[in-house]
């Protein structure tokens, strides 16, 4: 089974189906999303899409409450539309007080059956905001913990990042787009840690690609970052990557399968 | 005529060759390399290689006049085993005075016929670096100036780059990997400075990728940045991407064929 381990829904949904058909993908790990750039029609709307996108990873957006709230509930419709394609990771704001954050994963989360939180956009210097995250995963039978991991976040950032893995080591700690251009680092840190990923999406280097998934195959999730990937160059890049099939099929499925428990 | 704007020389030769033949590529502009992480043969090797390259990328490794002579004789080996498949831009040490650096771009570049000067990798806050490459791109009938543009550099480096370009309008500057995670302000850049251009090597979105070659298909030089790019994924990547065949066309090939006079 091919499973798109990181991808946000897309308008229209209908759209995204037919392309993981077109690709050979079986069911994508979906992610709420606050905006759509998708559906921009010209570089304008993409440049406000991106500026937003910008504060975002900056940080500069808080918790943003509602628009969370509002993503998950367009999660949910998807989900609800293509039951046996979509397994669903939805938005919680992160640095709130503990009560509030836990009250938050039970009615969006817990309660729609979500099968993790994120994706996760800090500022550098504010994984110290995770904190009550992970302390929500522990209250919640470990729920999986997705963090994006690229630009703007420092080797600093995702040494912080795995400070809070080894202290939560039953919960699933999945950095996105393989920690940027902190790979190298990064894997190490994978290497030791027992509960910590690595997603895929988002490679600069087929080169750097190669390297890891071959090196670290158990610890890989294929993903394509939707609407920001492609879905079968991504699949692509994976296959002629891996130096087995073993690999190919441990990273394009297999790895995260079973931690979500995926039949 | 589809041209691979920016590859450097990987061993065996042969091999690139063939993969060219393979992927459809007619020409390869070919950059000289201090480092072949292509013969790497495990994690640790790719390690040392990759830690070479960061030091590189930080401005730590200084002018490496000796290594840069000797990776320019790489390279010439290369073009005259395969004439009529390459086309070379041959690596300048940065930060030397002024005699010296016309002194080197005459001895390396003018009478090895090459066509250009690059690449460049600066740390960021380096880039003053670059004003006597600037002087001898002048001197020398306006030879173009391969500037990396990825991390490390941040937007203000990218800036004071295009101040050098306004500065030297009749030198073509081309700034690699779209600028990296600031391409949105680097192509507003491009749109003001007749005189910069776009590599598309490194993209790490197709949705970044499509956008910008689409915007801006005149300023836009395909490349694969081998090692690290994969020839037929970075094709289809731009060909997927263009919405007509013009741009297509025109960023695959025609484009630096005119800046280069290839024919």
């Amino acid at each position: 089974m091919i499973i798109d381990g990181h991808s946000h829904v897309t308008l229209p949904v209908e759209e995204h189906i037919k392309a993981m058909d077109a690709a050979g993908i079986d069911k994508t790990v979906l992610f709420s999303t606050t905006f759509h750039p998708e559906i921009n029609r010209n570089f304008t709307e993409v440049r406000s899409s991106m500026e937003f996108l910008n504060d975002l990873l900056a940080g500069k957006k808080g918790s943003m409450i509602e628009a969370r709230q509002k993503s998950v509930s367009e999660l949910m419709d998807a989900i609800k539309q293509y039951p046996d394609r979509y397994i669903g990771f939805g938005a919680v704001p992160a640095g709130l007080e503990l009560k509030p954050t836990l009250q938050y994963v039970a009615e969006n989360i817990q309660k729609n059956n979500l099968s993790g939180m994120g994706e996760f956009t800090l500022g550098s210097g504010q994984i110290y905001l995770l904190k009550n995250i992970f302390e929500a995963s522990k209250e919640f039978r470990n729920l999986p913990i997705w963090i994006h991991a690229f630009f703007p976040l420092t080797f600093q950032d995702i040494k912080e990042i795995s400070e809070l893995a080894k202290d939560y080591s039953e919960t699933p700690v999945i950095l996105g787009h393989l920690g940027g251009s902190n790979w190298l680092e990064t894997v190490a840190l994978v290497k030791e840690i027992s509960n910590m990923y690595l997603d895929t999406s988002a490679f600069y280097s087929t080169f750097v690609l190669q390297c890891i998934i071959n090196e670290v195959p158990e610890k890989c999730f294929f993903g394509v970052d939707r609407p920001f990937g492609d879905l079968l160059l991504s699949k692509n890049a994976v296959l002629q990557s891996a130096k087995t099939s073993a690999v190919a099929n441990a990273v394009l499925g297999e790895n995260i399968a079973k931690l979500l428990n995926v039949a």
